[in-house]
């Protein structure tokens, strides 16, 4: 951030009086502009024993498998948001959601919430941020080409979970940031 | 938004190329500034049979009874954040969080996560933000007086929760602005 964007004033990056951390603050009209972590919204779609994954047809991590997942527009709610992500990449609907996890990544300030749910009558396409999507059984999912370590680690849980038929929430860190898996 | 953060240039509002809805673009250098939701991260700290409660010493709602919460900060977790909150407002260290609450409030564009936690020690101090802090059994709770619907509503799951000793994770949309209780 260069320039306010109330009065296009040039910003100093210092802490305003009554705070404790650096901010962009208008040297001129004395604005604070905050920066606060974004939200990515995802969804786990289920049908039968299958999940919805997509190919990436954008970077990063081009050409690698992920839960359809984004960020989380204004007006919207985190629900809304991981159905209309699921939408735009898959071309899929899905209903009966619920939250099931929460990964915290504060190195890069965003959370994302993944919701698991029904994949509608087990249909979906392909959005113009996916290369191709495909329903895939817990044998047959392509673990060494999986985009994130987060997209990984949610799926590992579910079939998991599966077996005892139990859902459990959890939120976890994501301290350090690993090199994507290169093979 | 008014000016370019980046190049002071003017800005629009308008649908970007490759993308559907309206966005803040640069008409010099094309930049598209991204507004996203923000973050609330609180703590619903528990003493014995007790909560802490602050009054608040800021707007809005000011005079009336809060859990402790803010704005999540770039670079930390939510838990970390509902924890740092507790300390700005409360002079509280608390442990053993747990997700509890989490409320979409897409009218305003936030989404609240509320931390069920142990007060440390039982002891608690008045932020900068607060007039008063307090520790409140169920029937002592000032209900007339709380500053917000989700922070009752979290407050009447709590009690009603403990009664079974077991506190499912809840995820919730508040759909409608409901005009503040001023009696």
């Amino acid at each position: 951030m260069k320039f306010c964007s109330e009065c296009a004033g040039s910003i100093s990056f210092r802490i305003p009086e009554d705070d404790d951390r650096d901010r962009y603050v208008c040297d001129d009209c004395g604005v604070i502009h905050y920066i606060n972590p974004r939200v990515i919204v995802g969804c786990l779609p289920v049908y039968e024993d299958k999940v919805l994954l997509c190919k990436r047809a954008i970077e990063p991590r081009y050409g690698y498998w992920t839960l359809p997942a984004g960020f989380m527009e204004n007006g919207e709610t985190t629900e809304e948001g991981a159905a209309r992500e699921t939408w735009e990449e898959a071309r899929a609907r899905v209903s009966n959601q619920h939250l099931y996890r929460v990964f915290d990544v504060p190195y890069i300030s965003q959370v994302y919430m993944f919701y698991r749910c029904t994949l509608d009558d087990g249909r979906f396409g392909v959005g113009p941020e996916s290369l191709e999507t495909a329903l895939y059984s817990e044998q047959e999912i392509p673990w060494d080409d999986i985009a994130f370590p987060v997209v990984r680690e949610t799926l590992k849980a579910f079939f998991e979970d599966r077996r005892r038929d139990d859902y459990p929430i959890a939120v976890k860190p994501i301290r350090f940031k690993r090199p994507p898996k290169t093979d």
